[in-house]
């Protein structure tokens, strides 16, 4: 269904604004400099990275990424609103803010819908639709366009519109305007994407959306369908054609950052998208992919799976072997014994769609390339309030850990810190330390936890994902457990062998 | 944006089948038969129960709903394969078995796409689009008309198909098909109800979906969202008027009886659809409600929700106020210390955007109307791991705990777990029982974590929401600390005694 086409439109992501408004999404500071890299080398051409006036969180923001906006392949974004009445841009602050970001583009919004003439007027929506194209809405987009703006996006901003009165729109105000078009939508209808291709289709040359399409209410318009559609579907080309077979991964980046719940129906990119469970879709589909699947999902970096024949996994993995750069290549025979190994742990609860240091062990251990840096022995958390001596609000959280060293030497410690984990951080690292002198830089910069099969409560598996920093080395594990302080523990301990093993491989 | 018109368009409703085959859902034979009710009242027109000739469980549930058939509103439907090749109807099992049924209405499929020659030929889209339309399909479908079929249901089953595509096929068709047109779209590419819809536009009599859009890889087109839409975007009939207020119950059901979680984002009826975060939005919509909302919510049976959070000021508090029902109201200087208690918090990382529990304890708290229902007096947990005994896979947690009753009995309770957080959720009911009863019917249905300042790692202040059920009571709390132990215990504690005000409220 691909053809070729010599158009392409820009890609305007707007996850770190738009996205932030989703209900249960709140990115820190770190997570927003972080999510800026990845889209920026995902190959967004502009990238929303919050509105300036607006929060101290997205001061902050600015502050810290204007240094890198120069190395930055997509352009930094900051958002505002038109100054206010009454007010010189000069003396308008937000305005002025903007100014300030240090960012190269601005993206400032102003209304275009004189609400209370149609409220008042009480007309139908084929008139009111003529009346804002000719009228209202008109004036507003040339003013804009003489005053300068590069681009002019129109917006439904309620996400009430339906595909053919985008296009009615389009037709009507493309004649009037020689600005260059874009296109903003929501998913309030269930038609976001579509409303976004149809003005592509008929002249925008932007789209704004967010990956996932998280956003206020319904989402935006969600961009991995848009680029996924775009590329398939029209012909029209966005960012560049080589990244495409990452869209899996940059949303499920997005996702875990957000720390949100796999919508595993999300078109291209979910779990399900490309699983068959029906009897004569599986059957077909295996001889037939093109009978049931609109296009082959290695193409977004997804897979296959045939649900009542589980034969996933072997390209996520080759995939995955590319890019965690083993340093030497697998035989086909371990090639399929990680595929089991990898298959059993994801089975179990594991994910390592972003805990790549953890499936580097998974495959070092399943070909015995993995050297045992210690042996535990056990560990002991003892964490304590007591409002009847102290400060009410303090806790006491202790831990002790017994390893086995490789010369064999028991090795026991204690140590304290602020919970149970960070206590039992500090025990381990102080047992490992006389032994591996380098566990003593490891920082930990991000800790997550979820809950796996809700229906059990706080019985249920806990899947935990931290993050970790050491000098210029980044890495993150995941641990389960129904036991949090189990999960921490597998992960804290992948974390120290992956560490000790990177370093001595030096 | 409503208008009147004289079409209506026939809903079928294939939940019960096309959603069956979604990864995750999987429908008993007692739940088949209670939703099938449940839609038949709600006004569903065709409900497409199963394959009678395909697996056991659809026989089952054929041989026990067709005593109900001449009573259902709905017309019981039964889907099936055309009659294999080389054998007659009378001697083709499946094609019996649709007979036998006892169902008024068979949906039977057939196939279209000449594959193997549109896969030789290479052809381009538009090409293979005409050459379909014209050749291939066209004499199926006419076939399928000449022997009697009622409607032409026309099938996107791959979900790769664009709305300008569908919109050009039924130009093509429409005038060499005299029979009633249907349509069948899936959401591969996110298009799925914005394909129906087009399709509808242009003359098709019925429409076939999920609710929820449930069905198999990306789901079918959702019937809630097309009922919506064609209600209040095409002011075109489909179920009873009166029964659109119940959209949002219907989507609850179906979604609850599938045991999935719900898709807060989901258009016209999630949690979020109609809920309102960023600072502009909020104070917006409460003035003109239109102008972030595209309909009105109760229309759907859904509501206005203003989060509170950071980036919230006194108009969300309020809102908060009137949507909690506290059952007094605030003094001006009440609710200035409400605004500032609820600030603090905020600034300490707790979040009530959706632990409304914890926001009606904050302020009841403020304002001096929480009992003292009772006083900790401190807890120990003990969470061990022991390799050189017993199973290395094994982790033993305990939890003590002491609180002080309102007769000011010193109560100390001890309790195991699978984790820390269950054995101190375990021990406070264990504690609290004896005095107030209801929190032993206390369930915790979903816990999450979050880090707040990740610069500190483990170090850094813990978030955790807890939602909890008792009966039809649902509630969330939140709970923030250092230690993950102390912020699970904040929610925990938070969830008892919000279940115990509204007990002993009643």
């Amino acid at each position: 269904m691909e053809f070729l086409s010599d158009r392409s439109v820009l890609i305007f992501d707007t996850t770190l604004r738009d996205g932030g408004q989703s209900e249960d999404v709140s990115f820190s500071v770190e997570d927003k400099i972080e999510i800026t890299r990845q889209l920026s080398d995902f190959g967004m051409h502009y990238i929303e990275g919050g509105w300036p006036g607006s929060n101290p969180k997205d001061e902050e923001y600015f502050a810290k990424i204007r240094h890198e906006v120069p190395r930055l392949r997509a352009k930094l974004t900051c958002f505002g609103s038109t100054r206010k009445k009454g007010v010189q841009c000069d003396g308008d602050d937000n305005i002025q803010k903007l100014v300030r970001s240090g960012v190269p583009v601005a993206c400032i919004f102003g209304k275009t819908w004189d609400f209370h003439v149609t409220e008042g007027l009480g007309t139908t929506p084929a008139e009111n639709l003529d009346m804002i194209a000719d009228s209202v809405a008109l004036k507003t987009l040339q003013a804009a366009h003489q005053a300068g703006a590069d681009f002019i996006v129109l917006c439904d901003t309620n996400g009430g519109t339906m595909p053919w009165e985008v296009e009615e729109m389009m037709r009507k105000i493309s004649p009037h305007i020689s600005a260059k078009l874009g296109i903003h939508t929501h998913n309030d209808s269930e038609t976001g994407v579509a409303n976004a291709l149809t003005a592509i289709r008929l002249g925008a040359e932007m789209v704004q959306g967010t990956v996932n399409g998280f956003g206020e209410r319904c989402g935006n318009c969600n961009l991995i369908s848009v680029i996924a559609n775009l590329q398939f579907k029209m012909g029209i080309g966005s960012i560049p054609p080589e990244k495409i077979s990452g869209l899996r991964h940059i949303s499920a980046y997005i996702r875990e950052k957000a720390n949100m719940h796999e919508n595993k129906n999300q078109p291209y990119t979910g779990q399900s998208a490309f699983a068959h469970k029906g009897g004569i879709h599986a059957s077909a589909v295996m001889k037939f992919p093109a009978m049931y699947e609109h296009i082959d999902p290695e193409r977004v970096g997804n897979e296959r799976r045939v649900l009542v024949s589980d034969m996933s996994g072997i390209s996520n993995i080759k995939f995955k072997l590319d890019e965690l750069d083993l340093g030497f290549t697998l035989s086909q025979t371990e090639l399929t014994s990680v595929r089991e190994s990898v298959k059993a742990k994801e089975k179990a609860g594991f994910v390592y769609e972003s805990a790549d240091a953890s499936l580097h062990l998974e495959i070092l251990r399943t070909v015995g390339k993995l050297p045992l840096y210690y042996t535990l022995a056990g560990y002991r958390i003892i964490d304590e309030k007591n409002d009847l001596r102290g400060d009410a609000s303090e806790s006491i959280s202790e831990a002790t850990i017994r390893i086995i060293s490789p010369q064999n030497e028991l090795i026991h410690t204690v140590a304290g810190g602020d919970g149970p984990v960070d206590a039992l951080s500090n025990a381990l690292k102080r047992a490992l330390v006389g032994i591996y002198e380098v566990v003593s830089t490891v920082r930990l910069t991000d800790y997550k936890v979820r809950i796996l099969n809700s229906d059990k409560g706080t019985a249920a598996m806990t899947r935990v994902l931290i993050q970790f920093e050491a000098g210029d080395l980044k890495w993150e594990t995941v641990g389960v457990h129904y036991d949090i302080i189990r999960a921490s523990y597998m992960a804290l301990a992948d974390a120290m062998n992956y560490l000790i093993y990177k370093t001595s491989a030096l």
